[in-house]
């Protein structure tokens, strides 16, 4: 479909164009958008039904946004920014230079313009900064015919009508109803009579991260934003719901990698961005791997004279690591979905102890027949250091690596940041540590 | 509220819990049974409404599943089977022991019965083994009026009525139309005339990872499923995919992490359980970090000339790994998310490059002068080797990061899997060369 719009364009085809356009989905046509020269951009756009105009801006990038206000007329301008819905002009004014902005708010109604500045003062990553103004109030005394004709002549701007809010004259929240209710109920019920009391609800300041967790415990579709007062100011829906999931998982993945969290698109972000998310946690990672360095050279006098223990430092390093950081991934994970909390701390410190004691059997059992009969130079005396220090190494792991996330929590840090590097610069050092003392114990070192 | 419960249990005021337990949300039921003994089970169970007992029971683990089924009499199960969604149904019956579902099948209508045969033959993951048969569908000839009294006969257990269908004589899916349609449009109009014919479909066999892409991508709160024939046979909704997303992102963490994934919760699996999913990856991973160790053995005599030299291996092993798996960490991320493609290659490579400039000549330029003013025994020339190592393994360690997920894209491999471990072998071998090649050539060593 793209393609053939995009022959078409080149063939100067336009009210065929026009013609194809609407009947694709809005999100494929900025696709599309993307694809375009600048030049055509602007022709293309025109081109748009003038109700899809709106919807196809807010899935346009910001830079196309941007290019798109500055080459439209103040009137262009004024339709657009009335069909825009309040979260997305808010979203859309945070992005834009200043010149951009002065046209946009020129052409935006006072009460808008008063409604936007509100929204631009709620923190990031709140309720408040993520809801939508556009939902249906009711109010508890109506019939559900007379709530069905309310919905009908102002429902058609509104972003879900799904669920219907009930608040009385001081704009306090009472009740929800969904909409399948009114269809499923008489005509004359009263909405009190069917109406749900028992709703969850959320403060305008409650981090996203909280409202995620509420959406997937309970399953919801939407949920209703309340200020300190309980007057309903809002409501946040699954589709925004979907997109903070995402994110959140993103900043995981990045922390437990050693990344500072950000929440551009790799693609789009800057080599001078990019490079500058990363040094930070290398630099305190290097430096803290000083201190293993430190820990061999305190040894060198056993290295010295058994030069062989060299060759399974990395082996012992890697393992350490590896078992560390997959321990600490299931925690993590496990406190994200508030799977594991923190009063499991003791259950998961014994189920890592018990797992440890298999694997580490394991591993350091296989280990020892390769390296008593395969590595050129290894006794049974080294071989036994070598796989007594991994088994302890594992255990030792999968201990740091289960525990360090709680504790982390439990100090109010987020667990991710204690994940796989961290724990790697703790257990190498501690591997490092129990190889050394065996080493000087059993081959009469010390 | 659940201590309110348990409290009321204790002083046993049954028909106090019976009027409070049916203001409580279903979630927060089922997690109150979580805390209950095996005797009070059955009796707050049977204090629940009739219409909530289906609904909590769906939420409860499947061990209590399991006992409430093997408790209660073959009508109330019967009841309980008959208000179930189908897809729940399945669910249940996947989980339990043979007497269990001998005596679910007993207590389920002939009609259900077949019905659930067909669901179980869905490949796991599958649109089919997803979706729920509970939807409205319309003809297309009907008018609004015509539908909503419909709706009003049939809708009552349908799992989601946000969203209806329209299919001709053969079941075939010709158009959909959202429930706030028929709201807003006279109820003269024709369901032809207002129905959406874009609307975007899946397959019974297509796999939940690009169903969550495409309800990401389309901000969508429902889909419809059709045959091979385009005969609708179900539909998915978004609280089935939100749990799909968190499923998908749990399943990277763990290949990222070296684990096997697993969908099991950390806290309910078992030890041994734990122990298979982590030992075949570290072994992997161990034997390999072997030839790591080799390298170090082929350089022994370097070693032994210039002993200072070990001292900075794990420094340099560990800035190999932590570059590595940020780069790899952000492309899996891109990759997953539907931001990077195949034929980005080059970009990221090329980002990579000049990201890997900067942050290598970063740490590089530091540790120069830490390792020349504050390390004992290391002159300007050890100083320099190890920097260049240093520099050139962040390059190195960043364009094998970038560039392997992607490699493991196009050979159809989950590009999860390449990342932090196997990167970080891989990386560890390649900085160790450089270091002892570096070092024969500036210490005059060959």
């Amino acid at each position: 479909m793209k393609d053939i719009i995009i022959e078409l364009f080149a063939q100067g085809k336009y009210s065929q164009i026009k013609n194809e356009i609407g009947k694709m989905n809005v999100v494929d046509i900025a696709q599309l958008f993307a694809e375009l020269e600048e030049d055509a951009i602007m022709i293309v756009f025109r081109l748009l039904p003038k109700e899809m105009a709106a919807d196809v801006f807010t899935y346009l990038s910001f830079e196309q946004q941007q290019y798109v206000i500055e080459s439209i007329t103040d009137k262009e301008t004024k339709n657009i920014i009335d069909d825009l819905f309040l979260d997305d002009a808010v979203d859309l004014l945070e992005e834009m230079p200043a010149n951009v902005v002065k046209k946009i708010l020129k052409n935006t109604t006072e009460e808008k313009r008063k409604l936007i500045n509100q929204f631009l003062k709620y923190p990031d990553n709140s309720a408040g900064s993520i809801m939508t103004i556009e939902y249906v109030d009711l109010d508890k005394e109506m019939t559900v015919k007379a709530s069905l004709e309310h919905i009908k002549k102002t429902g058609v701007d509104k972003e879900t009508i799904d669920i219907c809010y009930i608040t009385d004259k001081a704009r306090r929240l009472e009740g929800i109803v969904p909409i399948r209710k009114l269809i499923l109920n008489d005509e004359n019920v009263i909405i009190d009579d069917i109406m749900d009391k028992n709703f969850l609800s959320i403060k305008t300041d409650d981090d996203q991260e909280e409202i995620a967790y509420l959406f997937k415990k309970y399953d919801l579709v939407a949920m209703p934003v309340v200020d300190k007062e309980n007057r309903l100011v809002g409501i946040i829906t699954i589709d925004d719901v979907v997109d903070i999931i995402e994110q959140e998982n993103t900043e995981d993945f990045q922390k437990m990698a050693a990344l500072e969290p950000s929440e551009e698109e790799y693609l789009k972000t800057s080599v001078f961005s990019l490079a500058k998310h990363r040094i930070l946690w290398l630099l305190v990672l290097m430096f803290s791997a000083t201190f293993t360095g430190n820990i061999i050279q305190g040894y060198e006098d056993i290295l010295e004279t058994v030069l062989i223990l060299t060759t399974f430092i990395p082996m012992l390093m890697d393992t350490a690591g590896n078992s560390g950081s997959q321990s600490a991934t299931l925690v993590i994970r496990g406190l994200a979905l508030g799977q594991i909390e923190r009063k499991d701390a003791l259950k998961v410190v014994w189920k890592e102890f018990r797992v440890s004691i298999i694997v580490g059997f394991a591993l350091a059992f296989l280990n020892f027949f390769r390296i008593y009969f395969f590595v050129e130079g290894a006794d049974f005396l080294i071989s036994l250091v070598v796989c007594l220090t991994l088994f302890l190494t594992v255990v030792l792991a999968k201990l740091v690596g289960g525990i360090l996330p709680i504790i982390a929590k439990t100090l109010k840090l987020d667990p991710a940041i204690m994940a796989a590097p961290l724990i790697t610069t703790i257990v190498d050092a501690l591997a490092l540590i129990a190889y050394f003392q065996l080493a000087a114990y059993f081959l009469g070192l010390v």
